[in-house]
C-alpha cells in the first residue's frame, strides 16, 4: 500500500473506532459528575487508538461481522486509560502532563484521578458485558465466545497480566541493584505486551477463529509489543526529540537498563526487524483474509520514528 | 431463634464463607508476588462478611443449590474490600488503621495500596467469570442468569453505585456549605447501599427468582442499607466507646451532617425501626422459604451495638 493512501485509511480507521468508543462514554450529569468528567476527559486526550484498532482488524480478519466486537473496543481503551491515569499519580510515576495536556489528578485532583481510574476500569467491564445485548439470548456458542473473550480481557488486564508488570515496574525502580533482563522482559510482556496480546486474541475469539489461529495471533501481538518496545528505547537514543515531542537520552540520564543497554544499538535494531517480519509472515499470513492494512500497520508501528 | 444458637449459626456461617472466599484468593508467588500478598492482606483482614452472606443467604432462600454462586461471594468482597484500601490511600480518607491493623498502604506503601486496589476491583471480574464454569455452556438460561448477575455487579459497584457515591462524598467533604439532605441521602444509598442491594439480586438472579422477587429482595436490601447507616449515625452519639473499639461523638466534633443531626435522635431510631420491620415484613416474607436466619441476621444488624 502507499504511503499516502495508508495515511487516509489509518484516518478513516482511527475516526471510525473514535467514534464507536465515544458511544460508550457516560454522559456527564448527575450528581456524580465529576468523576465521569474526569473519566471522559482522560479517555479524549487522544492516542493512536492502536488497542481497539488491532483488535477491529483482527475480528474483521477473521471474519467478524457483528456488533458485539465494539463494547470490546471500548473496553480495551478504558482499561488502557485508566492504566495511565493511576500511573500519573504522585504515588505512581508523578507525571503532571501527558500528550501535552495536564494529566488527569493534575486538573480534577488525586482523589478524583483514583477515582476516575477505578471508574474506568469497572465501566470497561461493564461495557464490554453489553456484548451479550447484540447476540441471540438463546445462542450459547455465541455467549460462549463473549465469556472468554471477557475472560480474556480480565486475565491479561489483571495481577498476571498488565498489574503485574506495573508491580514489578514500581518495585525496580526502588531496587538498589539495576534491573536484570528477566525483569526486564517481565515488565514489558506484562505491562504493555499483555494489553495488546489481549486485543488481538479477543478479536479472533469474537469472530470466531478456531484455538490454532486465536494462539498464532497472539503470539503475533506478542512479537508486536516486544518490536514496539524496543523500539521505543531504541528511539531514545536515536531519536530526534522534535519529532519525538520530548526529550531524548532520558534513558541514558537515568542509567535505566533497556534494551538499547542490553542488546547493543545494532542488535536491538535487528531484533525488531526480526520480530515484526516474523509477525507478519509466520503468524499473521497464517491466517486466511486480506491482511493488507494489518501489515502495513505493524511495519509502521514498529518503524515508527515518533 | 435463640440469641446463642442463632450466634453459634452465623459463627459457622462465616467460616463457610470465608473458606470460599480463601479459595479464590491468588496465591502469594511469582515476580509480582507482592501486590498479591497486599491484596490477600487486604481481604484477610476480618470483618462481617455481611455483603457475601447476604447474597448467600439470599440464593439459599430463593431455592439456589448450585455452585455458581461461590464465585460471587468471593467477588463481592473483594470489590468491597479495593474500595476500603482506595479509601484509606492519603488522597483520600488518610487512614493509617482499620480494625485495629495497618491500612494497606501503610504496610507496603501508597503505589502498592494502588496497584492491590485496582488488583482485587480487576480479580473481582475474573473471579466471578468463573461463575460460567459451575453451569453447562450449551445452557443459554443458565449462562443468561449469571450474565445478569455481572451486570448488576458491575452497575453497583461503578459510576452509578459506590464510586458514584464515593465521588459525591469526596466533593461535599471540601465544599464549604453544610451537606443537604439530598446529598447525604446519595451517598449512603451509592456508597454502602448499592453493594448491599447488588449482593441480595445477585442472589436472588443466579437462583432463578423471578423479576418480582428480586425487585422485592432489592427493596429488601434498600432498606437494611439504609437502616444499617442510620443506626451507625446514632451510635456515634449513644454508643459506648469501648464496646465500639472506636471514640464516640467524632461526627457532632466535626460538625458532620448525619440522619441524626438531620431528624433528630427519637425519629431517627424510629425510623431504623419502620425500615427494618418493612425489609423483613413487606419484603423479606413475600418470598416463600425459610427466611428465619434472614430475619434474625437483619435484626442483628440493624440493632447491633458496635
Amino acid at each position: 500500500m502507499e504511503r499516502q493512501k495508508f495515511d487516509a485509511v489509518l484516518q478513516k480507521k482511527v475516526k471510525e473506532i473514535e467514534e464507536i468508543i465515544g458511544s460508550f462514554l457516560p454522559r456527564e450529569e448527575g450528581w456524580q459528575r465529576t468523576v465521569l468528567q474526569a473519566m471522559n476527559y482522560s479517555v479524549l486526550a487522544g492516542g493512536k487508538r492502536l488497542r481497539p484498532m488491532l483488535m477491529l482488524e483482527t475480528y474483521r480478519l477473521c471474519g467478524g461481522t457483528g456488533k458485539e466486537i465494539e463494547p470490546f473496543l471500548a473496553a480495551i481503551e478504558m482499561i488502557h486509560t485508566y492504566s495511565l491515569v493511576h500511573d500519573d499519580l504522585p504515588a505512581m510515576d508523578n507525571d503532571e502532563y501527558r500528550r501535552g495536556r495536564e494529566t488527569t489528578w493534575k486538573v480534577y485532583g488525586e482523589a478524583m484521578g483514583i477515582l476516575a481510574g477505578d471508574g474506568l476500569l469497572n465501566y470497561a467491564f461493564e461495557t464490554a458485558l453489553k456484548a451479550f445485548e447484540a447476540v441471540d439470548a438463546t445462542d450459547a456458542e455465541a455467549m460462549g465466545r463473549i465469556v472468554r473473550a471477557l475472560s480474556v480481557l480480565g486475565h491479561n488486564a489483571g495481577i498476571y497480566g498488565m498489574i503485574g508488570g506495573q508491580t514489578v515496574d514500581i518495585e525496580a525502580q526502588t531496587q538498589e541493584s539495576p534491573m536484570t533482563e528477566v525483569q526486564l522482559h517481565f515488565i514489558h510482556e506484562h505491562k504493555t505486551g499483555a494489553l495488546i496480546a489481549a486485543s488481538m486474541k479477543i478479536g479472533a475469539i469474537l469472530a470466531g477463529a478456531s484455538a490454532e489461529q486465536v494462539r498464532a495471533l497472539e503470539c503475533c501481538a506478542e512479537n508486536i509489543g516486544m518490536a514496539f518496545q524496543i523500539q521505543d528505547d531504541i528511539l531514545d537514543v536515536v531519536g530526534d526529540s522534535s519529532e519525538l515531542g520530548k526529550p531524548v537520552g532520558s534513558d541514558a540520564q537515568n542509567s535505566k537498563q533497556t534494551y538499547v543497554t542490553l542488546y547493543g544499538l545494532e542488535d536491538a535494531k535487528m531484533l525488531v526487524e526480526s520480530l515484526s517480519e516474523e509477525a507478519v509472515e509466520k503468524y499473521l499470513r497464517s491466517i486466511d483474509g486480506d491482511s493488507e492494512f494489518l501489515e502495513e500497520l505493524i511495519y509502521t508501528l514498529v518503524h515508527r520514528r515518533k
